[in-house]
């Protein structure tokens, strides 16, 4: 089974509803862009490169919906767009990437028609483009790893999260292809237990062997020498390589850090962001309390409970091995690394 | 209102099933002791100090209910009643430490009825010392803190787990009368939750302010430099200051060390088992997967998910800032300290 976060058919964007798996797999079909920007604030669809995706097929589709030919109007309401689907989730930098590449579309398109046409192919291609990033991605990724290597894991990076086989989950798929992976350790990752939901729903499906932990549990399995790597997607990191990723992932960083395990950040140079110098100028979403005192709508803690949630954590630069892209793998310093990898992929994408 | 965990009243063990808290507020009355034996095993009673209170009560009711008056009729059924409690949890030792002062009764002692009579008076007296202990432990830990103190802890080690205030909780409350706390930080405690449930409804009784956090929040709030000191519990303080509590509290002692944040373990010299070297020599329980995979009957996980339950996890005496007891606090190095304390605590109980 290919596992598709988002696909467009026929001026309908369809988005698989991450937050009823695994029980139910319901696809959600939206005619109307609205729908779509929605999807990604209540995270029916999530992971940084697909939030990316499913945006571009949003615009997509309010441009589809669009009626007239006045080329004026069409901007004013596709700024519109832009500005709703900006405001949708602020830490995943991908969002904001896809949508300066749609607004590129209708600054440069001549009239309405063409930007409608024009605005789906690049919607395709960011996705065309995610695909083939997690696949040079996940190569350059295995070969970091030794033999028979136990990974850890938080969230979800897999199929679900990107247009391809994922980014962090992408290497733990081909090295499992490869012979390399004995075993996947995953972190459950509270509050919204992507981990526990998702990325163990992933793994089953292909018979990659794996263990599922609570998030607590990362020190313990660490000490006893059962951890090889740390592999973790991203959903932005800065020009001096803070990377800000799933709630969790700092603790891991740290665990990985006094137990002298690399710690390895996978994600495609489109989460890149130059354009913030470290991670103290990342923007962290605080999501809903309900997201950690209710499993649903079960109630666990008591009523009245203050609830801290925020979405990210920062992981500095020096708690970081390499940071594993698609045009190749980045090592400290990362100013300097990174800012060459992005100019590789401006250059490859033209 | 008093929380009572345990209770005995006319020939009946009285306890206050944890497992409901906090949606319900179920107290479950033994009239037999393989009940409470069952409900230690559950988890209905659960802390290192209160599991010893139960298993004593558990006892006295064991001779209770025996029939007859011939010793050594009694010396064997109550062997056997030992060897029941002892299988209910391997890893807090207050449990083997209750049952050894119980079996101390029953070896001394010339009659049935003499022997019931005193089991019943030690089970009392185990419970009123644990009262008074947390009393005087929390006086020691309070002097700990800085003014204005935000301490993280992680489990639940209140009243509900001990016969009086609590341990590392017993702290912030005193620390919070006497004006010292600003904030207590409650991590959740997967996988059964009992900061989650526990924690935040003893706290919320009493006014005293705190947050809620999911377990892998801890090191994004350290990062923030928002925790002055972490406080946790113990299920078994080996001699050389090893130290086995609930899973997590290994992951938060790196994440403090890395922070230069103090780490303090508290818990009675009932905790202390001068007899395990260290916390190799430790049995760490594992429980069941569904308490991983599951939220009560409600299944979260697909179906053939592999799982890790370790209950507890081991913070070697390296990371532990000072251990807190009713008789003093022990500083590095505690194979000294640790034996001076417990020596101390053997004339105190005489």
């Amino acid at each position: 089974m290919k596992i598709r976060p988002i696909e467009w058919q026929e001026g309908i964007v369809r988005i698989l509803d991450q937050t009823q798996l695994p029980e139910w797999v319901v696809v959600e079909e939206f005619a109307d862009w609205h729908g779509v920007a929605e999807a990604i604030r209540a995270m029916k669809v999530r992971g940084a490169p697909a939030i990316g995706i499913a945006a571009a097929y949003g615009i997509a589709l309010a441009a589809h919906q669009f009626e007239g030919n006045n080329m004026n109007e069409f901007r004013v309401a596709m700024g519109e767009v832009f500005q709703e689907f900006a405001r949708t989730r602020p830490t995943a930098v991908n969002l904001f990437w896809a949508i300066e590449r749609m607004q590129q579309v209708v600054n440069t398109a001549a009239t309405v028609a063409e930007a409608r046409e024009r605005l789906l192919q690049e919607a395709h291609c960011i996705l065309q483009e995610d695909y083939e990033a997690d696949v040079k991605l996940a190569q350059y990724g295995t070969l970091l790893l030794p033999p028979q290597a136990r990974v850890m894991t938080i969230c979800n990076t897999g199929a679900l999260a990107t247009g391809g086989i994922g980014t962090a989950l992408g290497i733990i798929r081909m090295a499992y292809q490869q012979g390399r992976l004995a075993k996947a350790y995953v972190c459950e990752t509270r509050p919204r237990l992507q981990g526990l939901r998702l990325t163990t729903w992933e793994l089953l499906q292909e018979g990659i062997p794996f263990q599922l932990i609570t998030d607590n549990m990362a020190g313990w399995l660490m000490a006893q020498g059962k951890v090889e790597a740390v592999v973790v997607g991203a959903d932005r990191i800065a020009a001096n390589g803070d990377t800000a990723n799933k709630i969790g992932t700092y603790t891991l960083a740290v665990l990985a850090h006094h137990h002298r395990i690399p710690f390895y950040v996978a994600a495609p140079c489109s989460t890149i962001d130059l354009s913030t110098p470290n991670g103290k100028a990342i923007p962290v979403e605080h999501r809903d309390a309900t997201e950690v005192t209710h499993i649903g709508s079960l109630r666990l803690a008591p009523q009245g409970t203050p609830v801290l949630n925020p979405a990210f954590d920062i992981t500095p630069a020096e708690l970081i091995t390499a940071i594993i892209t698609e045009e190749g793998v980045a090592q400290p310093p990362y100013t300097t690394s990174l800012r060459e990898l992005c100019s590789k992929a401006r250059l490859s994408s033209r």
